[in-house]
C-alpha cells in the first residue's frame, strides 16, 4: 500500500523551532542504550524501492522508491525483559489531540501487542506549549472505540491529563518515558 | 554511514529457485499473527533519503536515496511476553558459514538484547541444500570470540547441528522457528 504522506522530517523546517519529538526520541533512546538502561530503537521509515542504479566504484543509488504506510508503530525494544512498542505523535492543535493521527493499522498492531502481554503506549506531543504525555495503550483504546461507536474523533487534553503521565523535558535524557514505564509495568 | 551492499532481493533473480529464507520467515510471521501466536516484524530496510519529489495528485517520489547501514537486527517482535530478535541470513557455501555474513553491529545489538533478557538468535540458511538452522546467540557469540581471538572466520556445518537447532521446511506455517523458541526460553 503506497502513501502519499511522507514521514520524512525536513530538517530545515523544524530547526528553528527546536527539535522535534522524533530527534528528542531517539537522543533519548541512545542515552538509554549507552547506560545500558534499555535497547529501543526506531524503526526506519517503510520504503518501496523501485529502481536502483549501480554505479562503479560508488554505493548505489535508489532512483525511484516510494513512502510506504507503516504496518507497526515507530518505536519498540526490550526493557527489563519487557517488550515495549510504541507511537510517538505531535500535534499542532491546542485543547484536543485528533484521532486521524493514527492509522487503524497502527491501534490494531498495538492492541495484538498488549494480547501477547507486551507494553504499548503512545507518546503525544503539544507543539504549540511543548507539553508531553505517555499514554498507555489500553486508554487509548478506549477513546478510540469511542470514536468507532460515533463519539467524538479527538481525546480532550483534559482526558490525556488524567488518563496518561505528563513527561517533563530534560537535558539527560530529553524524555525520560522509562521512568513512566516503571510504573505501568505488569506485576 | 552509507554502505554500497543493497540489501533488497530482486525478485526476479530468485523467483527460479524458490522463495528467499526472508520470503518464506515473512510468510511465517503472517501466519504467527494471524493464529494469534504471535507479533513479529521485519524491520524496513533502512535508507537515507536524500532528494523527494511531490508532484501534484500524486504520491510523493524518492528521487535519490542510499541503502544505509542496519544498526539492528532484521526481525523482531513479542511472543508469550518475551522479546524475540533475530538475524537471518543465508549463504551459498556448503560447509560452513562465514561469520563475515554479520555486522559488528549486529552482534553488539544481539548482545545488548540478552543482557536485557530479550532473546536472540539467528536462522542461518545453506540456500544449495536447503538446510536451515536456528542458533541462539549465545552460542554464536562464542564462535564470534573465537574469530577475534584469531580464530577460524567461520563456524562449521557441524558446529552449527551440534549448537543449534534444525527447522524442517513446512507449508503453514513455511519455517515454525518458535517451536524450536519455546525449547530456549527462560523458565
Ligand atoms: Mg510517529
Ligand atoms: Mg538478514
Amino acid at each position: 500500500e503506497r502513501t502519499s504522506i511522507p514521514f520524512v522530517h525536513n530538517a530545515k523546517s523544524h530547526g528553528k523551532r527546536g527539535m522535534t519529538l522524533e530527534e528528542d526520541l531517539n537522543e533519548t533512546n541512545q542515552y538509554y542504550l549507552d547506560r545500558g538502561k534499555a535497547v529501543i530503537h526506531k524503526k526506519p521509515t517503510p520504503v518501496q524501492i523501485v529502481n536502483v542504479d549501480y554505479p562503479k566504484r560508488s554505493a548505489a543509488v535508489i532512483k525511484e522508491a516510494y513512502f510506504k504506510q507503516a504496518s507497526t508503530t515507530d518505536y519498540n525494544g526490550v526493557y527489563k525483559g519487557f517488550y515495549v512498542d510504541f507511537e510517538a505523535k505531535e500535534t499542532r492543535n491546542e485543547t484536543s489531540f485528533p484521532l486521524k493521527n493514527f492509522h487503524p493499522h497502527q491501534i490494531n498492531h498495538m492492541d495484538q501487542v498488549v494480547t501477547h502481554q507486551g507494553l504499548a503506549f503512545v507518546i503525544i506531543r503539544f507543539s504549540l506549549t511543548e507539553e508531553i504525555f505517555l499514554l498507555p495503550f489500553k486508554q487509548l483504546k478506549l477513546y478510540w472505540d469511542r470514536m468507532e461507536q460515533g463519539g467524538r474523533k479527538s481525546i480532550t487534553k483534559d482526558e490525556i491529563q488524567s488518563d496518561g503521565f505528563a513527561l517533563k523535558l530534560g537535558l539527560q535524557p530529553k524524555i525520560d518515558y522509562l521512568k513512566i514505564v516503571d510504573h505501568i509495568l505488569p506485576v
